[in-house]
């Protein structure tokens, strides 16, 4: 039995108009091949929006079982009207619930981790119906309490789905192209990527993860699930996310992005002893504040050390306050969220020498000072002034031969 | 253990603020004693309407599995945000959905009938919190789908729990105080009845059925579960619907109701032969029209007749298209809905002659005619004149001696 299994996100679903859309699309691949159809459909945009705002006046803490109960009913109605109008249309079908299937999940409340999916009644459904309409993002736990997923969690749902049923790939539709060389809205000549590995999208974030939560991808990397992202208003291809080996062409550099959401904090005069950076880390961490770059320099006579961070933006006051209420010693602390990430992708970088110093040079020439540097395998990153985001952006994407 | 069945209705938790005025009812029950507490609720009014429009828009067809999806979402939500309610004012709750107790019922979506209730998953869960808030209105078929139970659902959920779990009664919340002896708009010195019998809310019909849906009534009937009908916004006691041995003041008249639903057809000049009527009453059996009143009247010659009989109004064109158009022979048609019919309930009655008398006189003395009249055991039915209906009402009510 050939089975394709799509997932429409919110936008794709967000009206009867935009369903019909959707049944549209789910008619042509009918009409293409006898393949049989599971679509994984998220929540119409806003359906549970009064109802959520109802809940959080009783209690801010959604790791509530009751929060599950309540906001698993978007799923619920959406997949119920699509395979209504799919009925109408004359294409036998029928909505499952997480319950229903069962998709077993474990007992963490608004973001449990799915465990196992019973693809046996998929399989049944299979035979009966052409096409079964999933609600994405909910299951079930061990107790028969109904769980949702957190955020990307209808991703995740068909991720799981295709893996269960022994596929091969699962269809992401949602409301852009695919994956973009660098922000279209930024840098005017942004390609569509054919395809990118799943460490590139991880690495993209920002690119990435507008389109494709990272958890969704870290399980499709687990058990080797292509994932194809698409556009529910384009019939073109989209993005291919594939194993590194199934890449054809390894560019160098495949995407460029950039990040908003960071402050730097400086800490001066720092005794330079053993165990001073793990103490500071250790207490932002205690406070779940996540650190991400990192510099730390040591004056010329040896005393003391400076330590230059960055942490989220909605967290930079919050570690402020907790290393000055601390007993660690320093002489200065500062921080700046005028500050901006930029970061170069490629699963070529790991063959290629020079592209490191191809950024610097590029970033240099139109003057943009570099405040702190990150590496990893596949990824360099820098943090620079905001003003000169745009600047940077267009200036590198042009420098890796990005643009058309 | 003692357990008690609450069910509260639609408009009594329409909002946050009615919801916290449910927790105060349970919270004083919880004082007062050391009774299990099952809450069965309603969907808070207008919490499904648009998407029951959108679902509309694609099918006008309600007996579709895909509409029970969508419209028990209502009680879901209601039933997990007054749980989590409950919880913060550290009283142990969880919702119960239908499928999670389970309630089972037949296939027959959007007026399923429940077949059985796990009344050990109940208990279980009784052990372990002080509060279940279970979702009226649904249950699961046996092919593992969400049912719902139609009109007047919660109040049948309720029901049948108390049953399930072998209660003797079974409390209905509602935003009135109870049933009344006539309608209170209407007949200024209208009381509440203290105690009624299954028999006499059935047939009082408009009084009893806005506070409880017959379907409950005759399943408390066949269990013998007596219902407490009383308001949600006063302590004082409600109605009590009891058998009829229970009720130990059996008034004559227990209460007086009118009904403008119906529409009179008159037809003359029909040949007096046998099976006429029966042809006439199987043509409207089969279009769906339920006939209520008849009267059948032969002329002085013996070879025509005449009858006239009530249908639903709005099903009065159609009535008169059917008969029309079928085979039937008569000389003249002709409807009038400008009629109101009025009874006279009580149990009482049975064992008292001259209340049909004291009917017929009453209306008489205030020049009211009667068109048609009906009896049943407990009851006396009359068609009049609509302009006449307060008049009527209100002669009657003081007649009887209903007013204070």
């Amino acid at each position: 039995m050939l089975i394709n299994v799509l997932k429409f996100g919110g936008t794709s679903v967000a009206n009867l108009k935009r369903i019909e859309n959707v049944v549209k699309i789910v008619e042509k691949r009918i009409k293409d091949n006898s393949s049989k159809i599971i679509l994984v459909v998220s929540a119409m945009s806003g359906v549970t929006n009064e109802l959520i705002k109802e809940f959080k006046k009783i209690k801010n803490e959604i790791s509530d079982p009751e929060y599950d109960v309540i906001v698993s009913t978007g799923e619920q109605s959406s997949s119920a009207l699509i395979s209504s109008l799919l009925n109408k249309k004359k294409i036998e079908s029928r909505s499952l619930l997480g319950w229903q299937i069962p998709i077993l999940t474990d007992g963490n409340h608004s973001k449990a981790r799915i465990i196992k999916i019973n693809s046996n009644v998929l399989k049944n459904h299979l035979e009966r119906y052409r096409v079964l309409v999933i609600a994405g993002f909910q299951g079930i736990s061990k107790e028969n309490r109904i769980t949702t997923l957190g955020r990307g969690g209808s991703d995740t749902t068909a991720v799981a789905i295709s893996y269960a049923l022994g596929l091969k790939t699962c269809e992401i539709y949602t409301d852009v192209e695919g994956i973009f060389t660098s922000d279209p809205r930024i840098v005017k000549d942004a390609n569509k990527i054919d395809s990118i590995t799943y460490d590139e999208i991880l690495e993209l974030a920002s690119l990435g993860s507008k389109v494709l939560h990272p958890r969704s991808v870290e399980l499709a990397m687990k058990y080797g699930i292509r994932i194809h992202v698409r556009s529910s208003f384009d019939k073109k291809l989209g993005t291919m996310v594939v194993k590194e080996e199934n890449k054809i062409e390894k560019e160098v550099v495949t995407g460029i992005t950039s990040s908003e959401n960071e402050a730097k904090i400086t800490l001066k005069g720092i005794p330079d002893k053993p165990g001073i950076a793990a103490k500071i880390f250790s207490t932002l961490a205690s406070n779940n504040i996540n650190v991400d770059m990192i510099v730390q320099n040591i004056t010329d006579d040896g005393r003391f050390a400076s330590l230059t961070f960055t942490v989220p933006v909605e967290d930079e006051r919050k570690s402020l306050k907790e290393l000055r209420s601390s007993d660690i010693k320093f002489k200065k602390i500062h921080s700046n969220s005028s500050i901006c990430k930029i970061s170069i992708v490629g699963v070529g970088m790991k063959s290629n020498v020079g592209v490191a110093q191809k950024m610097f040079e590029t970033l240099a020439k139109k003057n943009i000072n570099i405040q702190v540097i990150s590496t990893s395998e596949i990824k360099i990153s820098v943090l620079i002034d905001l003003p000169k985001k745009k600047i940077a952006l267009k200036a590198l994407h042009s420098a890796y031969g990005l643009g058309k």
